[in-house]
């Protein structure tokens, strides 16, 4: 029995949407293939806020987060962690030679603008990167509060994981001052996985070109100068079945419209949210609680495995807890395409689940 | 009007596999993700005649080989290059900042056995790159008597770039030693751009176990570790949709039965050879000469832009020479899962049009 995915990605994709993956092909070196990725580029700006330029990667978003802190560190780089996606942020500056240090707090809490603060003033830093929402603790970050520390440091490049929020919650990117955002296909902007973007801005390219060793497939300037020089083409094959897709489903998103769609998300997380405490409790702290992914902390000692299997026979799959959460903790997702009255469903079974189990 | 990809990638899709490419998605952490690619491995390991565990990467062939080479050169790469791609290869190293050697032959030439025994008995050498067929020039290296030679010499990992080959003509990576086996979707496959895979050695593992910063993306011991420890899943979220494609698509390569796939593409081979030679001639010498893209040397002056105009009027498309050769060539490609009857019928409208331009 096919199961309709609450799980923080792959979401569920429209079949309409899914369709568009199933185009016959195109040369990805005509005019055909820069008209599409220019037109993709034009409506993400409209979605992201910005005036920046979009880049595309066929890769899962961790590619452009990889991308990014090598081809822009110049220095130092200051990695804030709340969670496994901050900490993979951190081990990809490691892995790529970038000076970094980390900066953590507890899982369950976010990071604040003072903790920001604290690390930019003692000027050691060039470029930080934040986890917006970190999808293993079900926290969505003060975006606001931070990047306006972060803009009193014009130096520094600021870098934003929007992976698990871009689509569900307005990221206002040029109001922010956000240098590089970084989203994928298969959380909010309901898409299959397999490609992923970023907005960058003017200062980040410049920052790129004062760093030698870039790599090649993620270096961020590459993508751009290529873009530029192709009139909006990509410097490998792209994923142009993902183009497709992606170019028809911000059609879609912009016909929702941007405010009503992220209000949408809102109510679920509204929903879950009250949901998870008449019966759980929240993992994250509630005033940093996502508004696309719910952690649940099973204070009740629930069979987890066992509902989930439960759910399964009636068509719904939600997710467990991420690495180590596993076992304290479990997710529902509420972000893309999916609907209140769904959101609605699937709690509803789960609450005749929970009954029936006792 | 659609046109017909007679171009070296993106080529032709049957529309019963493009049809899988718009499957509903599933977890890419349960048990059906991890019998996909287990199942997907089985069958590339019959297409690849190999025992080694074969890795997949959502992202283009570039992305594997910038791995390839960055995780798995110790001391210093030896690239052969005779055309575009080698060159790029080359490119990764550096922007690695991998020591290497480039070693180049004219376009249109091959690499021999001799120069590359000449290079490795030097002993700097414990990794070399060959192009196996290198797509701007129509070039097919001899793989076999390179691979006696690189034989000789157990300490050096040999990778070898089949993204226009493999799947065209029999490549038995095992036979050869062929420790890092690279290649794409969209060229011999007969799949959409977006997914691509390399079979990997034990002796390569090793290797890169002695490599401090192989980075985190294209990471082949950690694609490996990974795959090991989660029972063939992805350490990102993969392009599940490509995987269903693959799959499916696989089937049907076996179906054909290898050794017929192998014929048809040289049958198809010989029938654009013939041609070229009769109207035009052949940019690589003979002997050397792709069975996958004939890249034509347009040898009478005739205007290719006017000519892909025409072909594009009745529903085909061919490819412009590549990078310095764009105005002295052009190229056909014949490969995936394209007939020889419309290899036949690209051709005979191809004269038609050259009699009708005079």
């Amino acid at each position: 029995m096919r199961k309709k995915l609450f799980i923080p990605g792959p979401t569920e994709v429209k079949s309409e949407v899914l369709e568009k993956m199933a185009n016959p092909l195109i040369s990805h070196r005509g005019k055909e293939a820069s008209d599409l990725q220019r037109g993709i580029s034009q409506k993400l700006q409209k979605l992201m806020y910005t005036h920046n330029e979009i880049l595309l990667s066929t890769s899962s978003g961790s590619g452009l987060m990889e991308g990014a802190v090598r081809s822009c560190t110049r220095q130092r780089a200051a990695i804030f962690t709340c969670g496994a996606f901050g900490e993979r942020w951190y081990e990809m500056a490691v892995a790529n030679q970038v000076n970094a240090d980390r900066f953590n707090v507890e899982y369950g809490q976010a990071i604040t603008s003072e903790m920001v603060e604290q690390a930019l003033k003692s000027g050691n830093y060039d470029l930080i990167t934040i986890t917006h929402n970190e999808t293993s603790t079900g926290v969505m970050n003060p975006i606001e509060e931070i990047a306006k520390v972060v803009q009193k440091y014009p130096d520094v490049i600021f870098c934003v994981d929007t992976v698990s929020s871009l689509g569900g919650i307005k990221i206002p990117v040029d109001e922010l001052g956000i240098d590089i955002c970084i989203t994928s296909s298969q959380k909010c902007l309901g898409l299959p996985p397999g490609i992923s973007l970023c907005s960058i801005s003017e200062k980040a390219l410049l920052a790129a070109k004062e760093v030698k060793h870039r790599g090649v497939y993620f270096d961020l300037l590459r993508l751009y100068e290529y873009l530029v020089k192709k009139d909006y083409q990509y410097p490998s094959t792209p994923s142009l079945s993902h183009m497709f897709a992606l170019d028809y489903q911000l059609d879609l998103i912009l016909e929702e419209g941007l405010e009503n769609r992220f209000q949408r998300h809102q109510i679920m997380a509204d929903k879950v949210r009250e949901w998870a405490k008449d019966n759980f409790s929240l993992f994250a702290e509630e005033k940093f609680a996502s508004n696309t992914v719910t952690c649940v902390k099973n204070t009740n000692g629930f069979n987890f495995k066992k509902l989930n299997q439960r759910l399964a026979e009636k068509g719904f799959m939600i997710s467990g807890g991420y690495g180590k959460l596993k076992d304290k903790t479990f997710r529902i997702a509420h972000m893309g395409d999916m609907t209140v009255q769904e959101v609605e469903e699937l709690l509803t079974t789960i609450d005749e689940i929970m009954e029936q189990e006792g």
